[in-house]
């Protein structure tokens, strides 16, 4: 087994061994011409992202790869599917920030923050299209990330149903939205997608969701930094969640 | 005169020129041995930021520099002598926000978004210990800062005195505050204060500010990013001034 900064792991049994025992695994590199199915079947089941690559990138990790490679998580996933009833069990109306394509390090490391500061309980967004979650992001996000609870899942189209279905009312930030945020009822569980800046929410989840929010006097909520207005959708739930 | 990326101008008489023909200038560059005392003095008038430096640092913009240089702003700034009375005579309760030191341009940007798009007045900063207000920083507020009040001052504490006596109410967020945030009266007149991140508001300025404001939830104001907290307090602001 050889490790490049302890987090590139390589060889076809480590990583198999890696995956079995629950390490959690930020993605997995496969020589495109290698036979390896059983690894990227396993992989898909535990939404791990796989991507195929030519054999020279993986020889930068060591020579004997033999067509795998697997980068380990600097972070400790947590399955959404486990959050939520347990949450509930707590006695705590779940308050959920869900992100969709932020790529940003230093947007997803400022919500973290916001996560973590104003108490909401995890933080949510799908295992592509999101910032890797680096030495970099856990520095710029102070910490936060290696503290709340990261859900990774595999598409939020399905992570909405099964809030939905668990009784969480899902909101989208988004500037198309007619529901002005301090007239959304925050008192009830509630999970917050944020959009990637420049796209906004992904059309197919503003279709499903309960209810499109835009911040007001924000003529355009992209005009808005996505930290700032994931920082301001927590404040509003937070505020009315206070005890009067 | 020899421009470079036409945002330097060098020469006695043309920096003279420019700086009386009232153009924004960002910092004037001179030869430590040269002797320039009534143009020091005329910039320290103006609160123009005057820095004193090697022949050879001045010789990088051409050779006829006659011993200065001078950075042109991108941006333009407004006084706050002149805007706080031009508010109030168009019956605008004047929202203002303010950075104690926020030297990341990043920051700057993103808060100088907000301004704009959370409507309020204008963003105050001293001339020094402030991110220089260049191309990047441009970009980074998506053109804001084109387009918002920029009142650059010598010094915050007199401005905060000005202020006081004009009849805005001055308000300073920062994590040793004792007010919650949703208890502020933003209905009256108001300047909000934000400090950098890791130092928060100079001591010097909590003394004389009206409230000390802390965001609830928020163990440690220090842990949420300054851009994001600023974001905060300009939406319970307007958010409180939204008609019923």
């Amino acid at each position: 087994m050889t490790k490049k900064g302890n987090w590139v792991i390589i060889g076809r049994h480590t990583v198999i061994e890696a995956i079995d025992s629950g390490q959690p695994i930020d993605k997995v590199l496969i020589d495109r011409q290698a036979n390896l199915n059983e690894v990227v079947e396993k992989c898909q089941k535990l939404e791990i992202p796989v991507q195929k690559v030519p054999k020279e990138k993986l020889d930068k990790f060591g020579a004997n790869h033999q067509g795998i490679a697997a980068f380990r998580s600097q972070v400790e996933y947590t399955s959404l599917e486990d959050l939520v009833p347990h949450l509930f069990d707590q006695g705590i109306i779940p308050l959920l920030m869900m992100l969709d394509r932020v790529t940003d390090v230093g947007n997803f490391g400022a919500i973290s923050r916001s996560v973590e500061v104003l108490g909401a309980d995890g933080l949510v967004f799908p295992a592509k299209e999101t910032a890797q979650l680096n030495a970099d992001a856990v520095k710029r996000s102070s910490g936060a990330l290696l503290r709340i609870p990261l859900c990774r899942v595999r598409d939020l189209v399905s992570a909405v149903r099964f809030l939905k279905e668990s009784g969480v009312t899902v909101i989208a930030a988004d500037g198309r939205g007619t529901t002005p945020l301090h007239e959304v009822d925050f008192k009830q569980p509630m999970a917050i997608i944020m959009g990637s800046e420049g796209q906004g929410v992904a059309p197919e989840l503003l279709r499903i969701v309960d209810h499109i929010v835009v911040i007001p006097q924000a003529g355009e909520m992209d005009s808005l930094n996505v930290s700032v207005a994931a920082g301001i959708m927590l404040y509003e739930a937070q505020r009315q969640r206070l005890p009067v």
